[in-house]
């Protein structure tokens, strides 16, 4: 790490940091200049020491603190040797290989009948793994809040019975256990990207996560929340881009799509993009689909709904069955066109029906 | 409501919004313009039907639906007819009356010694209540989370033999029944704002509660956050404006003093001010406290240390325990200036030590 | 459009409105609800009457007003009929049209040598246009601040011998007369959104303007700047992406590929988008433009430096020559699969060398 | 300045960078750590080398630069040995001395009538400066664009009849001399704070300056725009905080009072805040006032209308006389209980009327 000392440090105070550094291990090395003196310290990883940088930056002698190498550990690129983690959900459906996966399905559960007739029509169309929510994050107590443990076990019938796998979100601590029943994938929605008590808790699981960026997260400190489940034990993490908050009020978030390459390039975990989510209107999820497996997305997750104008919730961002059926054959060519494979493995599915 | 339909929207499509708004309760009153045609709905209270609002934005011949009351109710300001709410903590304490209460302690309770060290010196200058970490939300887990159990009991000691009354936060639902043991007010967190699991834990006691903004959050939805606690029926709800996320690097947060007064012709909740976490900077915590007092907040909330270079977190943040002596009647000086008290009863307090 | 009347507010209070309303020519329908009255006022084109909405909201008995109308003519999609605009620049080269638009070229106009050997390069990988900055704008004063004249005659040269049109900034109101004479598409640059002074000034001449959105510009803002170049009598307008400003500080801007197909819905302009500004990281320069090709971007302009360890500026964003190359058949691939073309027509190039 | 080479950099690369800052005359000092290694570069004062940062954040070895000294010279607060810049604006009105200056009047001068009523009021209360738009910038072209030059005319005339200075915005380079005749106090706008070109031209007069900030600058580059004017010879320059855009929908933009203890920190320029255009809405001017009083502001331009109903221009975020006569002894006891001043000195203006 860099200290960088104010302008006007004395003697004493270079002596007093470095000390304090060489008793954390450091090795010190200051370089007094005409303004300015600062101290290059060189040492262990300094993920373990998080809080000793605090500590140096209230001195009121230091200026700043640099640190030259990442917070954080299990899900730096490097753990895993540079390549892209593999999550393998069984049944031939791998996160992180060459298939971009898609995931689709309704915002919310609302009925058996429509669930099931969008499992199976988003099956045929070669989506791998079917959404829902069961329990729902609502930013009024007078929303709708999901159907709970009858919404868990529809999805899980409606997935078994097509071929699918199951995403699906928990919010509540004492929950984790009975949504990981019925899931493949444990969502952590956008507001509890930094609920510590809720990340603790799936990385006590082995069930696969799917970490969602929070609205206003930096991409550093998504990385520390998905450290937070990998350090608690369970490693099998995949990111969801969602949108972060903007001045821009024409859509409801902005799609951060950068941030696909920049975490390819800081971490092995694989990311998947929520363009319905992401944009909040309809009429954007089809591009913004197709530039996200340009980019290079590991997956997508769309709201898909029988009848969107009918939807309990999120229908002004659901995309109809039959536009999504008409989607995935042109995200299928943009992937042959960056050499990944999105559909060609319709037919192999299961006779339907 | 008004629902705004698209240009070139037929009469059938009129008509099929039309009864779908009569059928959920509402008066209706088509307006034809010569571009486009808008439908003015009028009737109960909007709160109740935030998932109506929803279905009508996912037709597709609907192009805006406008509210024209607010979606929230318990903390809106007509709930108390117009008056600010007092929460009364005991002991001559009152959040939201003539006096703006001061709420001073370290980040994090580390030693025994030194949190009694400055809740008598805190106490002596004026505060009201003592502030100290037990439970850290940290954003790696690597940081120290904090002493739990042992912390909280300092804090309770070190304010009985000062007569302070106690903050802390509570990020965990299954230990909001610890903290409230302890606590005279339970700090909601700004990663924790739409926690809703939290949110409707504690909802569920009767202890005062806290509830700072989320970095990104919008007035609207903070009082959202907010109506969940007094929908659950907890009504004793203070604000904590704590800075907001924005693209300027030189403060931690950009603290929104303009949402004190926009919160106060909104609702009847009281609202405390955090210069320490909104500034991230202890050079701007004294006159970012004295903008607060002028702003009209009901109380601040001041992260001092008695030695700021040595605390084990946000060092760089917290003032020293002369400095916020210093600060005291200078604050003092600017609410009289506006008509309230600060620290008028500073001799009133039992003899110290 | 839709006033919306403040609760309490008095038979006398709407009718004063009401008359206004009717003094500026709409007709006039009044809504009373139990809690609030809402007047619907429809008329003629709002985009003239901007002044008065700002009038109508001073009204201390108005709440709102919400309109329903665009603000801007010229640029709005019906203006050509929902028809995209084909901006002919001569030579073949169309932007708007089927063919996705490359253009390429380094941040500053360095070295004859450089300019050359890149503009050859380019041009051979599929580039039809040249750019290049000769007046550069810079945050700094003490910033290299482009070569002027001699720079601008460099790149009409270099364009010339290797068959390309030439885009380059013009900043100063002074100076677009010269700009435009060796120019083929005046860039306005993000600082000069809102420059009125010299969106006044391009307005007044007919060669193509390529107008950069602001770094903090909402899609509204953006078209009403492009609106004043169009009512100036200059139509020959493009606009590009190239990232707004947000918290995240991994990337120097975040790319909003969104603003896409937002644009092509609200507006017939072309969009062009701009990797290399936008995020600031070389290495995303190549996986961002797939997204925007995909996302439906009718031209990309990239930076490209012979030598970016050497580059005067913004080096960092620049990508090489053989990058360059290697990445437009690549382009090419994704422009296929969403039916455009990009890089069929190299080889109908000139002879080069 | 400190080079933070990427991991796994060779001797090689370590030679070559080291080299090229020996070159730039620095001394160079590596220091190599088990993970990367760094090189620490010592020398003559950054703010001339600009350009040289950026070339070397172009090199692939490179990760980061990180700079130690400020790139601003004239405006920084050593410059002027620590102390703040006092702008004598003649007949004892100076900004940056012990009074907060009180700049007040309509956002747009629309008659002789209004104005001079405006400014006889506001005088009287106290304000020692007329503000008032005569060439206004407009998102709109549609938008009333000011009085121009009868506008300017009109502003002498009423200040100097009732003792009064003037501030207006020059927004167009060839007019700044024009504005320069009548004003005592060049405005430039928020979205000209980047206008390189308007700023030179200002830079060359020797009228004071009011740089008011850019919706979405860093303190660093605001006063690195300020540096284009003191660079270029004219250093009466006052900043003026304006609000920020944020995600917040409630208020026009938000007022960033931390802004102006930060700046005294960094520079010294007096600092200006604006409450009107900072939250646009008149209910919040008045508290914001006092915030910015208490906070440390130099001075304060509010807009103020004799009927605000029926201002051309933003009227929904300007005060009445009355409430601009009831809020200056508010202001006033606030200026007291931080030991400045502010209206004392009432009596003591030429009899009115």
């Amino acid at each position: 790490m860099i200290v960088v000392l104010k302008g006007g440090s004395t003697a004493e105070q270079v002596r007093e940091i470095s000390e304090r550094l060489v008793e954390f291990g450091y090795q010190v090395n200051p370089i007094f200049g005409v303004e300015k003196t600062v101290i290059g310290a060189v040492g262990g990883s300094e993920h373990t020491k998080v809080d000793f940088i605090d500590q140096l930056k209230a001195y009121d002698s230091v200026e700043d603190v640099v640190l030259i190498t990442k917070p954080y550990k299990f899900v730096a690129k490097e753990y895993n040797k540079g390549e892209k983690s593999r999550i393998d959900l069984g049944g031939g459906v791998i996160i992180g290989g060459d298939e971009v996966v898609m995931m689709a399905g309704p915002c919310t559960v609302e009925s058996e009948e429509g669930l099931f007739k969008t499992a199976e029509r988003v099956a045929a169309a070669g989506a791998k793994i079917l959404r829902g929510g069961a329990y729902k994050p609502c930013t009024s107590p007078y929303s709708y809040q999901g159907m709970g443990t009858d919404g868990l076990k529809l999805l899980r019938a409606a997935a078994d019975k097509y071929g699918l796998k199951v995403v699906t979100e928990v919010m509540h601590v004492r929950k984790v256990e009975e949504v990981a029943e019925y899931a493949d994938i444990l969502q952590i929605g956008t507001r509890n990207m930094q609920n510590y008590d809720l990340l603790t808790e799936v990385g006590r699981c082995r069930t696969a996560v799917m970490l969602k960026r929070g609205m206003t997260a930096k991409l550093e400190e998504w990385l520390l929340a998905a450290e937070y489940i990998a350090a608690g034990g369970n490693e099998r993490i995949m990111l969801c881009e969602r949108g972060i908050r903007t001045f821009e009020p024409y859509t409801r978030n902005t799609l951060d799509l950068s941030a696909i390459p920049a975490l390819n390039s800081l971490s092995h975990l694989p990311v998947i993009v929520d363009p319905s989510q992401g944009t909040g209107r309809r009429e954007l999820v089809a591009p913004m689909s197709k530039a996200a497996v340009a980019v290079g997305a590991d997956g997508l997750i769309i709201e898909v709904h029988p009848n969107p104008d009918h939807a309990i919730k999120d229908g002004a961002q659901s995309i109809t069955i039959e536009t999504f059926e008409k989607l995935m054959p042109e995200l299928g060519a943009i992937a042959n066109a960056i050499g990944r494979n999105l559909v060609e493995n319709i037919r192999r599915l299961p006779a339907l029906g």
